[in-house]
């Protein structure tokens, strides 16, 4: 593809290249009637002209593109969609995505930073591939935005989701059906997620009326196998007729744990999940009612509100606190009314 | 972070701006004795010297960016490894990529390929969600490497899964174990790999000396609600002991298919899926034997092989025909043999 330049565009608008480059590049308070503007535009895009983006960048002091580096979300299959999202949010402004993923290596990490600043990106999204509390690195600097991340400095805005108002909304859900003796398995690992998914679940029962009880509340890694030894337990207590579990792959083990046992779902017992994990959460038998974490919603989130730091669109502020974006219940077969 | 200046990397190694300058950007044929280009290094690394690659892009007329263009890679959420292993093998090369998702409109996708060669990325991936013929954008000049995907010019470089050869490999190993009515599930779409996959099935079954029956050959889409209604006719024809899915998802539907007829995996009918796919194929009950794709292999492939074309490091090709990753099987539990 031979590119076209200024010049051949001049030509064709019958006007000067200066006058082009000026109006191509949108500089500030050009002169030029706006049938002369509009006349360029078309010429520009009748020759296919392409804007030389690093010269221009030069100029401008903006490279128009922003980094994404993350810890291992490409590894994540689950949690790319943050990725797509912001993506797609940063190319409807005109910005170009540099995708780093530093699997979780420190060095490789600061290292990945320092040479996106050296091609001069216009700002910074770091994302997590589950809601943690993250040292920021110190080579970042503002206009920097943590997706999915608390950073442990308030001058960078982020986004988590919701977990604590997404357990309340699963636990509601099953005391709505008229369950009662609702166990939680919750992620033994104890990552942020658990501490405040746990808050949600005893809120959901004081707001229902029913007390809680700790040996309701189940712990396993957050695998099928362990989930199904870990709910096998918690099916042995007393009159439990529903169980919310910390994630949709230990929901799996559930449904093993509850067929081995020759129950049913929903009719025996009523099971809801964490994540809205794709191919896993609608394909159970029954489809599986969860809770959906908004990776999309916090991807476009971030990327706009980078764009409109850079942008200068929104105002600097000192001090961030994280906002909690909502995680709504996704309503599918695996929650019924409790056995008569 | 204030940027630190070749001057100030200079005073520190006690030489002067332009030999710092020649040695970091790695001038070639420079004069200079190997220690003091070492203490200039050291000088750099102690300072926190960050090139600034985008000048030096300029001179050297290599930005040393590569963008990968993907249709609808980032919702594909197996097909994602093929973008993080293409991201390491670049920046493993001292590369960045830059990462657009078309979702598959060719319009952006043509405003996006103007857009990076707009900034001036010294090549492209091209990527697929899965094995298909696409026609090459116009805009796109070599040095481009196309990933699951067969272009319909030979100018360029491509990787592809051999679907021929891994369904063999999952035929042959239903066969090996003494089953001889071996069912075909395939994907009624008719992708590239429905034809590859059925030459390789009928190809297995020749060399285990088993007649080719098209009554074994079902179709369905590939979900797991079709799976299960197709397997459910193909378990209707007399003496069938073994099915080869075209794709684990429809496997899951295999499964259902054969419990409701009060038959066990693979006590009963043993079951080889295709993907791999994370989630499904080791979290079925039994674990699914099923042959996996090899998209780390091809990302990481495709990232080398444009990054030696950038750098002249292998002859420009006139005329290239498609590499095929081999696609290997994985043993879990889902097959065994024949019921006596």
């Amino acid at each position: 593809m031979a590119r076209v330049t200024i010049r051949q565009v001049a030509r064709h608008a019958g006007v000067s290249p200066a006058l082009v480059s000026g109006v191509l590049n949108e500089v500030p308070d050009l002169r030029v009637a706006p049938g002369t503007a509009a006349r360029i535009r078309a010429a520009a895009a009748e020759l296919g002209y392409t804007p030389n983006f690093m010269a221009r960048g030069l100029r401008r002091r903006r490279s128009e593109t922003i980094a994404l580096v993350g810890d291992t979300i490409m590894t994540t299959p689950f949690a790319v969609r943050m990725v797509e999202a912001a993506q797609q949010a940063v190319t409807a402004r005109g910005y170009l995505l540099f995708l780093v993923n530093t699997g979780d290596d420190p060095q490789a990490e600061r290292a990945a930073i320092r040479a996106l600043y050296g091609r001069h990106v216009d700002g910074l999204l770091y994302a997590c591939m589950y809601h943690r509390e993250v040292p920021v690195p110190e080579e970042i600097t503002p206009p920097a935005v943590f997706l999915d991340a608390r950073p442990d400095s308030a001058r960078f805005p982020s986004v988590v989701p919701d977990d604590h108002g997404g357990a309340r909304n699963a636990v509601a859900e099953l005391a709505a059906h008229g369950h009662r003796r609702i166990a939680f398995l919750n992620d033994e690992a104890g990552p942020v997620a658990a501490g405040l998914r746990l808050r949600g679940y005893r809120e959901a029962l004081a707001e229902a009326g029913i007390a809680f009880d700790p040996g309701l509340v189940g712990h396993a890694r957050a695998t099928p196998e362990t989930g199904e030894e870990a709910t096998a337990r918690l099916l042995d207590r007393p009159g439990v007729t529903a169980l919310f579990c910390f994630n949709d792959r230990m929901a799996i083990g559930a449904y093993r744990a509850i067929r081995r046992r020759g129950l049913r779902v929903p009719e025996d017992v009523s099971v809801v999940g964490y994540d809205d994990q794709e191919f896993i959460a609608a394909y159970l038998d029954p489809p599986l009612t969860t809770v959906a974490l908004p990776y999309s919603r916090m991807g476009a989130w971030g990327a706009r509100t980078l764009v409109d730091l850079i942008e200068g669109k929104v105002p600097e502020q000192r001090e961030h606190t994280p906002v909690l974006m909502p995680c709504d219940l996704v309503r599918r077969s695996s929650v019924g009314p409790p056995p008569a």
